[in-house]
């Protein structure tokens, strides 16, 4: 069921809580650094922030001491009134705001919002001012500082932030802050940031060993040890074996690609800056592949010609794209250069959009089910106002239909989410929650009617005319690296028995039971588990530890009983002790761990 | 056993029979096109060519008369008389020949000898005169023409050759020929060339539907349809589990690295042409990866201080590599410009390398056997005079050493090839010859002292101290695209069972036993096998004919007599017919002829 009467953020009290709380902080600021100069302070997921020009670096003590006349400010209960102005006014009254001046210039021009994204329209000029501080703002905020709760409101840090986030621009001093409606949402919110930090999956990631940066390679590339590589394995194995079940069929495109063919299919004009520096030889162009659609459907186009019988095809690819992603936004594997989408393209006739888009929807719901993602939405993304969007209302409309239905039929909880469409169709993306509640964009199931017509993708119909297919974009978990970094911090880290590296660490007591412990490893390893033998010199208890700390599901401690009765004792990484069972029992369990998802 | 004594093909009577066709086909041209310019004239693998500079293009018809007249000069018994010069004289004599003139500079300045190679010594000027021929060359020639079979001689084609290779040089008109010691050895070349004709992987490929070259993607890079990539997919499937067992582990480096590692490397200086062309940003310069050795150090420096324990360390990856072979050079999937190797390195102490040396020995003897190829020899390459060679000759002698011993001690037959080594050290190559008798370079394993060192590898040993490990460079199949074209000619397209990308095609006779094969179909996909089921609006006998060009190799026909019996009807693509079997026999068979590599 559509869900458009769902508040959006933007409207409720919380935003304005945190962007009211974005002006008061840099009232305080102000007062502390009477010269110094004011940027921009919007409202963000869970918080506020400001972006400051002053004198020297905030210290912690500093930010004490401004959330502390934050709370001062805010029991004054000042109301907050807003103005709308011309453009010279606004200049007047900001003279000594050099970036409040730039900002004005763009609203004049119609280039940018008071928050700095550019936009088409030329927007009215208004201000909003509480207590002493006036602002150059769209608003919307409280009424009066009476309406936030100062226990529910905490400073969180400073960071660097390039002005309008360009790194020619200066260098900014951003204060984050969070503001909640109770002191109690407040604690739950720092209890979740605290828990975070202990899944994060960069601190994660070089505890188990997993994935590594280096310098010598470059930001946003990351390196991926044997264990690291064995996750990645599972993960695209095990969607590769799906799709096949699904009647998906996979491709291999490689990773270089002329760059005309970006000029023709429309993303060198859509997706330019988001590309690698070209590669120029004297007589062409090269590009690193930013995503596969332009090479399936060159595929398609160099297998020939394609009657409607053998229509849907389903040309699925793990291929490794490269984005270049300003280094300032990298983070661990969730924003990366190099990506792995496990993607894939069907090309079908307008008749099939829907029964493609359902074979897809159940796709992803059995992987997300697997992944133990339980708790999902659908964002349908429709075309907004602008110049990206290709124009052609009715197969607009015709695509739009078509995910709908198809999302109806299959029962899907969606809400619709104008102007995040791609610019060559709609698009339905799922949005799952992790154990700590955070949403993650994964899946895409995405309409294109634009790019196949571009690349000149035909069939012969049943009336025997040339037609153009629709094509429908796919992604299931996404990309392998960023999905990876989600479920190392979903899972913290203690992946399913499937999906574990290291399945289960053989422990000798003593160095008289290696020998044994060497059959059971080939035992197990011919029964298909991944079984490592600790042989080093250390105490028992240590190499446990050692294993639990690096989440092994399993850990088989052999000694003298065991070694006689073929058994091993099973100690796994929660704590509990199962104890000595025989070896088959322990194979059954194992299999019976990974057959369950467990 | 070495081969030391094994005859060189530049010692052997059929070189000096095909250098000096080179230069009868040279003199009966320049009969025909008094003005025309002479480039060079090696022999080459079965056979010679010679490059000219002539008026007008050659027609088949020129080839007769100048085939004819070669014959005719070859009766005559003429001696090939050497001598040597100066360089004044030299250029006197060839005073009308500009690119023999350019070639006399390149001797006088040592760099190249007289088939355009580079050379670092200054050679001496020798002619060789026969009939009315002159030629700058180093030789050596039949003592005369009579020892030249004229019936053994044939001249096979024209094709455009840039002078000195070089794009930007003149294109001149090369003219192939191949010549034997008897009428017979002709004969079976010509029925050779014929047979690889119809197995060419080019042809092959197209006929097949596996891969595709598209001007919109670029040369040398190979896309890979839904049936192409099955076959890559199994190819590495294969390697990987089987490496997986030989206790090797897999890593993921990506394909983009920061250009600095290759100057620390010394990839720079010796592979810089055949890079891609740099990314260049304003900060840093990326470069597709050419090959994985720097980035699988880098890991392992990453991954923290390592203790000898630890070793030895094997580090296998399926990685895409980009190499900018010239335009001219490529060649179907044999010659590309993404290479997928199934590489590894292995970080071991030099005690480690003889028992790793031969555990890759092994494995690639296992592989090598799958694929059935039971002829084979290996080359020991060794450092020959020149620059590129790293310097320390106790570090050479000691890897070459412990490599003549692993293969001794695996009593392989090899031979030794001065100044085929890499720049940093000696390596194996392994030549397997294929079913038309032609070999191919595919296995390399190769030791490496110095790399490791440049980039910074370390370990900490048995005696507290800080080492640098060897690192054995080792493929098996070499690449994937390139052991596909390899073994689409060896099968002629028929691949054995378990790597055919569909296994069985399911033919109804009547539309009416359509449900019974999609129900025998899913019963075969549950057992593991790949089945297609040919629902086309065609006749039965049109089916067949088309499963056996695509070299499926069973074809399960299904009328009454199988639906009601839970049957089908046996054919394979050799035409044999077994006939009706019960449904668990055909599953029993194939899977037999999978496990036999059938």
């Amino acid at each position: 069921m559509p869900e458009q009467n769902k508040e959006r953020y933007e409207d409720s009290l919380l935003y304005r809580v945190r962007h009211s709380c974005a002006h008061i902080m840099a009232q305080a600021v102000l007062e502390m650094f009477p010269d110094g100069k004011v940027a921009i302070g919007p409202a963000i997921e869970d918080g506020f922030y400001y972006d400051f020009d002053l004198p020297r670096s905030l210290t912690p003590e500093d930010l004490q001491v401004i959330e502390k006349r934050m709370r001062s400010i805010i029991q004054g209960k000042h109301p907050f009134v807003r103005s709308v102005v011309s453009a010279d006014e606004a200049r007047q009254i900001f003279k000594n705001q050099p970036y409040k001046l730039e900002l004005i210039d763009g609203l004049e021009q119609g280039g940018f919002d008071e928050d700095g994204n550019p936009i088409d329209e030329k927007p009215e000029i208004s201000l909003y001012k509480d207590d002493a501080f006036v602002d150059l703002c769209r608003g919307p905020h409280v009424e009066h500082t009476g309406q936030i709760n100062p226990q529910a409101v905490k400073l969180m840090n400073v960071a660097g932030a390039y002005w309008r986030g360009d790194e020619k621009r200066p260098m900014l001093q951003r204060i984050y802050g969070t503001a909640w409606l109770t002191p109690a949402e407040l604690e739950a919110y720092l209890w979740r940031l605290e828990e975070a930090k202990k899944r994060d999956h960069r601190r994660l990631g070089k505890e188990l060993g997993l994935f590594y940066f280096s310098e010598d390679i470059g930001p946003g590339l990351p390196l991926f040890s044997p264990k690291g590589e064995m996750l990645r394995h599972l993960m695209e194995s095990y969607v590769r074996d799906l799709q096949t079940s699904y009647g998906y069929t996979h491709v291999f495109t490689g990773h270089v690609v002329k760059e005309d063919l970006y000029r023709r299919s429309g993303h060198y004009d859509n997706y330019k800056d988001a590309m690698f520096p070209p590669m120029v030889d004297d007589n062409i162009v090269f590009r690193l592949k930013p995503m596969n659609c332009p090479s399936h459907m060159t595929l398609y186009n160099e297998m020939g010609l394609h009657s409607y019988r053998e229509l849907p095809l389903r040309f699925a690819e793990f291929a490794t794209l490269y984005r270049y992603e300003k280094t300032g936004e990298l983070n661990g594997l969730t924003r990366v250069r190099s990506l792995t989408q496990d993607d894939c393209h069907t090309f079908c006739t307008e008749d099939q959009i829907e029964s493609e888009f359902l074979r897809s929807l159940n796709l992803i719901r059995e992987v997300l089910n697997r992944y133990k993602f339980s708790d999902y939405r659908v964002r349908l993304s429709l075309r907004g106002k602008g110049g990206k969007y290709v124009e052609d209302d009715e197969k607009w409309a015709k695509a739009e239909d078509a995910l709908r239905r198809a999302m109806d039929s299959a029962g899907l909880e969606y809400f619709e989410a104008t102007g995040e469409a791609a610019f060559y169709g709609p698009k339905a993306d799922f949005l799952a929650k992790d154990v700590l509640g955070r949403d993650w964009q994964l899946s895409t199931i995405q309409v294109d009617f634009i790019q196949p017509a571009r690349l000149g993708c035909t069939y012969v119909g049943e009336d025997g005319q040339e037609h153009v297919p629709v094509v429908l974009h796919r992604a299931v978990t996404g990309t392998t690296e960023r999905f990876l970094g989600v479920i190392i911090e979903h899972f913290a880290g203690a992946f399913p028995v499937w999906l574990s590296p290291v399945q289960a660490v053989l422990i000798p007591i003593a160095d008289r039971h290696v020998a044994y412990c060497r059959k059971v490893q080939e035992e197990l390893q011919a029964a298909g588990l991944r079984v490592e033998l600790d042989e080093r010199p250390e105490r028992m208890n240590a190499k446990i530890r050692d294993a639990q700390k690096q989440k092994v599901p399993y850990m088989l401690v052999v000694g003298d009983q065991e070694q006689e009765n073929h058994q091993v004792a099973l100690r796994l990484r929660s704590g509990e002790n199962p104890g000595p069972m025989a070896l088959e029992a322990f194979i059954e369990r194992a299999r019976r761990d990974v057959a369950e998802g467990n």
